[in-house]
């Protein structure tokens, strides 16, 4: 298995990208390749300088990168030689088997849908969260930010996905899936959720439970998959991560919070498109990239995507 | 000034709502009546129980109430002599300033528009929830739960009447307007919010700031007013529930998330009918339904329905 890293992406590459490679090298198969993407000198320097032994990792050079305040359209046009772009390329020809990137958000994100491009049958792919529930049990949540206007036959798909995903990375059985709505009852929600809950009460591929409030979230664990649009779901995430701010700011104690701490997951893969992408937070430390890397290692192995393209073969 | 209370509405109701009236008629002064609407007979037998002194609160009889589990329509066709519409109506007619109750919060609705009605050139009607901010400030947002699809003139009234709030009810001068999204820059968001977008800058009635995050929530004090929908309003004021039951369950000793607890807050009025009708939580108690009574009076004081009314005839 061959997992590239882009090396130019995060506010800390690339010290971040090429430390949390050699964490990640001794917790990996001695079978699987970890590939930096990078400029190639600056790998060079930064071994010599921190005196490291790169044994079991390698670098492809490339020789721009996409910066974290460049706008995503304009550097898919004028950066193609950009270490994102080349390791997405690589990733669409086969010569990678998952990528991931701590880099860009917004330049991934149009990476994914024009180099990688969507599985026949997705009419939009999506992003995954996981969500802390109760008893160390995880949920996800879908979209959280891919596209903030989803049509009910989209919320329905969401629900497909997030199946397989909770089934593969997750290893839960027959997993819950819910819709996140203003009520629990059938006939609560606004037009699209209304009209997205008849389509999945019909569902015969997964274990639709109906809906599902935001004030379960986190203490309960009554889904495992949570559909919703990506202007909820980010909304969601993102006062997640507000909460998970002011817990720290305000020093409280207590290491269950960590769990909020959305950093430690190690990115989200691009679900419904090609190939296994997986998009870093921007802040990533070392540990994080870490985190990432086997997260793109575990999607690959559990061939995540292929089940997908099966799913929608049916 | 008269103001009226559900006595039959809440979780822990007769006890609740006698207690808070009592404890509310020590602290608002003595020209403010407090009226509880209910059974007479259980008023008396609670009061001799418990050996009362309610010198200076009075009852007006109810033949019926409304369930917490009672459908809010049928509710409204079939008991029409419950306590929380006899209230409305008294509301309605003049007979009191203000009303509140910690009841049936569907049924209250009902009858926000069906007795109380909007005010002439209210789109919609919405209901604000307060959200901490940085260092004590509050910010409100709205809608909370009123309307799950808004359009996007309907936002753009929202700035409108939420500063009106902010102004009068937390004493903010020229409060800052914000519009809930996805990202901060304009042209972000879903078809709603772009439109939305672009009315409200050009308001020269309110002071706009611009787009807002989920994740500035709770950590900043740039907004004074959130503007959103009230499907995604009502999803982000359950997380911070959800927050606050979590931060509780956790026994993370620290005053501050008290002000995560949203039933310290007293209940929220419906914007946009035409008199005061304030809103409690179902499960309010004595210090609560203390609280939702002087807000209710604040409310009346300041003359926030009478300031709807103004701006909309500017």
């Amino acid at each position: 298995m061959r997992i590239g890293i882009d090396m130019m992406g995060g506010d800390f590459a690339p010290g971040s990208t090429i430390g949390g490679s050699l964490l990640a090298r001794k917790t990996m198969p001695g079978d699987d390749e970890i590939i930096l993407i990078g400029d190639k000198d600056l790998f060079a320097q930064y071994v010599e300088e921190n005196n490291l032994d790169v044994k079991g990792i390698s670098i492809v050079h490339a020789s721009s990168f996409v910066g974290m305040e460049d706008h995503p359209l304009e550097a898919f046009k004028k950066k193609s030689k950009a270490s994102m772009f080349l390791g997405q390329r690589m990733l669409a020809e086969g010569s990678l088997d998952g990528f991931c990137s701590a880099g860009n958000t917004g330049a991934m994100l149009v990476g994914a849908m024009q180099i990688i491009t969507s599985i026949p049958g997705i009419i939009r792919p999506a992003i995954a969260a996981p969500f802390p529930m109760l008893e160390g049990a995880r949920a996800i949540m879908l979209d959280v930010g891919l596209n903030p206007d989803a049509r009910p036959d989209v919320l329905y798909q969401y629900g497909s996905i997030g199946t397989i995903y909770a089934t593969l990375v997750n290893e839960i059985e027959d997993p819950k899936v819910a819709l996140l709505n203003v009520g629990l009852e059938e006939g609560k929600g606004n037009l699209v959720t209304k009209s997205a809950y008849q389509l999945m009460k019909e569902s015969s591929t997964y274990n639709f439970i109906g809906n599902f409030e935001a004030n379960e979230l986190f203490i309960t664990n009554r889904a495992d998959v949570i559909v919703t649009d990506g202007f909820v779901g980010n909304m969601m995430l993102k006062e997640a991560e507000a909460f998970y701010r002011l817990v720290t700011m305000k020093s409280v104690c207590n290491g269950y919070f960590e769990m909020f701490n959305f950093e430690n997951f190690g990115g989200t893969p691009v679900l419904g498109i090609k190939a296994p992408l997986i998009i870093g937070h921007g802040i990533s430390n070392e540990k994080a990239v870490k985190s990432m890397i086997e997260h793109t290692s575990h999607v690959v192995r559990v061939g995540l995507v292929n089940r997908i393209k099966e799913e929608l073969e049916r």
